[in-house]
């Protein structure tokens, strides 16, 4: 198995005019979470800083940029995995903190719980040395027009639940012995209400990792997401039939967007380290590494190739 | 298919001296949940029914006598979920109300979202019109004391993460037609700390209804549950494979023991009305009623049986 580490920046209406800095975004990240990989040979620190790395960054819905609540409020859900010993950790409603994928980790080491939210993660986050950013920080001129667009169509139609917040961000990785890990985080989805938990968190729905079928980071519409439980239902399919994850991501998202007429996207790479890049919306961004190679796509079937050695 | 209401009061190490109410609780549950659904013919309303009559009793671990947080806090999770469409509601970190599964489902009919924690979640209660009791009303004697003896542990040993907190509550049910639900209701794990998310409130961890394969309520050690995924791999098994449910869940429990050390319950209904109950932990109370028959036990292959019309 080559390592590889795959990364995706969300799924959604991505507007052409933010194409090049998504790109940009999701090929360092997807380089970040392959250097290393290749120095700590770590896939969960891999995954970790390749997340950190599009949190940081204003162009996607994860720390800095994240989608805004009703109130204006920055509410954000994450959660990593391990595929060895099926570790994980998972955060919800955590505030000013730029990395909540970090504190998911965290939570997931140095707790004897897997899942915190709120105010007792935040209490994780200061004990654990983590910076408390000013209220507000994590705010953005985008995300505050955002929530301006979506409460005047909220106005005029009394509802749109699938109101357009592209950009949760997330990633996989496996390593040369099978290992693989998954990574999500999310600001969640523009003018949600204060509280409002998504798939992101939630293992089974939008993140998981097993050493025996693979790893899967999922993007779009949470509630359907979590209701069809997406990540489960993939790795399931490869576990129990001969197709390929590809074919499986494929199958269940079809499945689901047939269902509930609402789209979703999903990175995987199986226990072999065959990738799944499969998406029912419009567009998703993606990256991957592997060796010399970094691919990125964002339309169906785009698969662009450059060399970076 | 004859309608079917299955109800478990958690598992564990259930102390004799408990096991006359214990027994009472799940059996008059299980009559509440089948009288509804003989009535209203919703197996939603049956679950949710046998449901609250458990949150309101003292002697399970959800609504009125649900397991106290590290500073004597009541915080609870609940999920419901109907197998035809998969609508789900889920709650966590609710207080002050006597009936999560209520807000659960009241989360999935009347808001755009699927699953709310916390401050938000106890906004749509008090919009939704519900008893919001004095703080501290839910907390007994009992739970009290387990925590008091938590703590004591806690200082002796340095860790105990799996200290006995059974009665999680949880309800599958089936109708004529083959239509599933399942909910399921928990106060925590005795001195969990604040935020603490377990494994009742996540779709596929702890809770997950599919009219395609069946539905399935969780007990028992709410990290290892939620790491392993334990209803999606037994619904899987039960979908990809030709294992009855029975076996689907002694096999995905019996490998959860193996690989983490920690025991779990389930009872599942499926798609046929077949049921399983099984349970890795000592004991493990249940219920469940279909015609006239009146089914309960709480040890290994204990099946006490009684005519109730």
């Amino acid at each position: 198995i080559q390592p590889t580490v795959l990364v995706h920046g969300g799924s959604g209406n991505i507007a052409d005019i933010k194409l090049p800095k998504i790109r940009l975004g999701v090929k360092r990240a997807a380089r970040i979470g392959h250097d290393v990989l290749q120095r700590t040979g770590s896939v969960l620190d891999a995954v970790e800083q390749a997340v950190n790395s599009l949190e940081e960054d204003i162009n996607f819905n994860a720390g800095y940029g994240s989608a805004l609540t009703y109130e204006s409020q920055v509410e954000m859900d994450a959660a990593i995995m391990h595929g060895a010993q099926l570790e994980a950790g998972c955060v919800s409603l955590v505030r000013d903190i730029i990395h909540p994928i970090t504190l998911a980790r965290r939570i997931m080491e140095n707790t004897r719980h897997r899942y915190l939210a709120g105010e007792g993660a935040m209490r994780i986050a200061a004990a654990e040395g983590f910076d408390i950013l000013p209220k507000g920080a994590l705010v953005t001129t985008a995300s505050l027009e955002s929530l301006a667009k979506f409460k005047k169509i909220l106005n005029k139609t009394g509802g749109s639940n699938s109101y357009g917040s592209p950009g949760t961000v997330g990633a996989v990785a496996v390593d040369a012995c099978g290992n693989v890990a998954a990574a999500t985080s999310i600001g969640g989805i523009t003018g949600k209400l204060p509280g409002r938990i998504g798939d992101s968190p939630v293992l089974g729905a939008g993140t998981y990792a097993d050493n025996e079928s693979g790893a899967v980071s999922a993007t779009g519409h949470g509630e359907s997401i979590m209701r069809f439980n997406v990540v489960s239902r993939v790795l399931a399919l490869v576990h129990h039939s001969n197709c390929t994850i590809q074919q499986a991501a494929a199958q269940v998202l079809g499945e689901m967007t047939k269902r509930f007429n609402e789209t979703a996207g999903i990175i995987a790479i199986d226990h072999r380290g065959q990738l799944g890049i499969y998406f029912t919306s419009q567009r998703m961004s993606w990256a991957y590494q592997r060796g010399a190679e970094l691919h990125c796509g964002v339309d169906p079937d785009e698969d662009e190739f450059e060399n970076v050695i």
